[in-house]
């Protein structure tokens, strides 16, 4: 038998549940596994608190945490869509939409709204929180694909090129932390990890 | 080759990595496999944002994210201690505190003392915002059992006064969430899920 109807708010934290078996590309750092969507939110959260002091403009850890804890909920309809893959990006906003529309829509009105709206801001990356939440986001892969010892880029055999312009964001967001990402990349473009 | 060396926070945040190859004892929802202890903690967290009118006593989310976030980080070293495991949570305090000195120790002085003082914060219960965290931290794999039909308690022939003492932080710090917590129990104890 089924367990005893939730509340909406609790139902809602089930569904969430299934973030967890929803697959990246990239691999966990000790390449033993591809990594979900789930802990990579958690691991964007821990940086942004560890990192905070290296954004460029002020960001409201309080809108950043929760910012980052559900950017990902879409990918459980929508699934995660490869970075470099173009084709699958140009269909990505409709169905990410679809899903926020269900996911969100869960929750209790006002809690939905408001959950929406900040799906929608780290979405369009136009706040100083938003821009900070989007630069952690290409920061994590980088050092698990450099920990991996190429992950992603090997796989897919991804160039040079496309890895700085994907980790671009970085350079005006997290302005300090850019040398040592050109230094990663040259790295792994030495290794022959990057073509 | 390895990477260039990393940054004293960019290397405590690859080794946090490692939390995500911990496995706890319970299932994830669909009972496909066992929880790791990173996705918890996200899950964790986006709990505290969704369930924050519940707290019986006003708690900080400034302060109960980043605790939820660093609050299994001692695992990498120390392991998951299932809770129903009365020798080993003999052991644990100490294990763990050896894992907190390291783990916390590679970030820089400051932030080293800042996530220490809440990890400590987290483990002795004693303000608003660990007593959240705590309750949250028991709702969480009654979910998780519920949904996935048993799990842990029925994988370790748990009893219904295990249980309840397990859950008791929940009826004070979330008392409206009480009543649905004793209804899921009372359920599982009906299915045979708790003996």
């Amino acid at each position: 038998m089924e367990h005893p109807p939730l509340t909406p708010q609790l139902a809602f934290l089930l569904e969430a549940d299934r973030l967890k078996e929803v697959l990246r590309q990239n691999p966990i750092a000790s390449a033993a596994r591809r990594e979900n969507s789930a802990e990579h939110s958690w691991h964007l959260a821990l940086m942004a608190g560890v990192l905070a002091r290296h954004a460029a403009e002020p960001a409201d850890l309080l809108r950043v945490l929760p910012m980052l804890l559900i950017h990902d909920l879409v990918e459980i309809d929508a699934g995660d869509t490869f970075a470099y893959d173009e084709a699958a990006n140009v269909t990505r906003a409709e169905r990410e939409e679809r899903a926020a529309e269900r996911i969100f829509g869960m929750l209790p009105p006002g809690q939905a709204t408001e959950f929406r709206a900040l799906w929608d801001e780290f979405e369009a990356g136009r706040t100083p929180e938003s821009r900070y939440a989007n630069a952690l986001d290409r920061l994590q892969p980088l050092l698990l694909n450099a920990a991996s010892g190429g992950g992603t880029w090997r796989a897919h055999g991804i160039r040079r090129e496309q890895v700085l312009k994907r980790m671009d964001p970085i350079r005006t967001a997290l302005p300090s932390l850019w040398p040592g990402v050109l230094e990663i990349v040259d790295w792994a473009c030495a290794e022959g990890h990057i073509l």
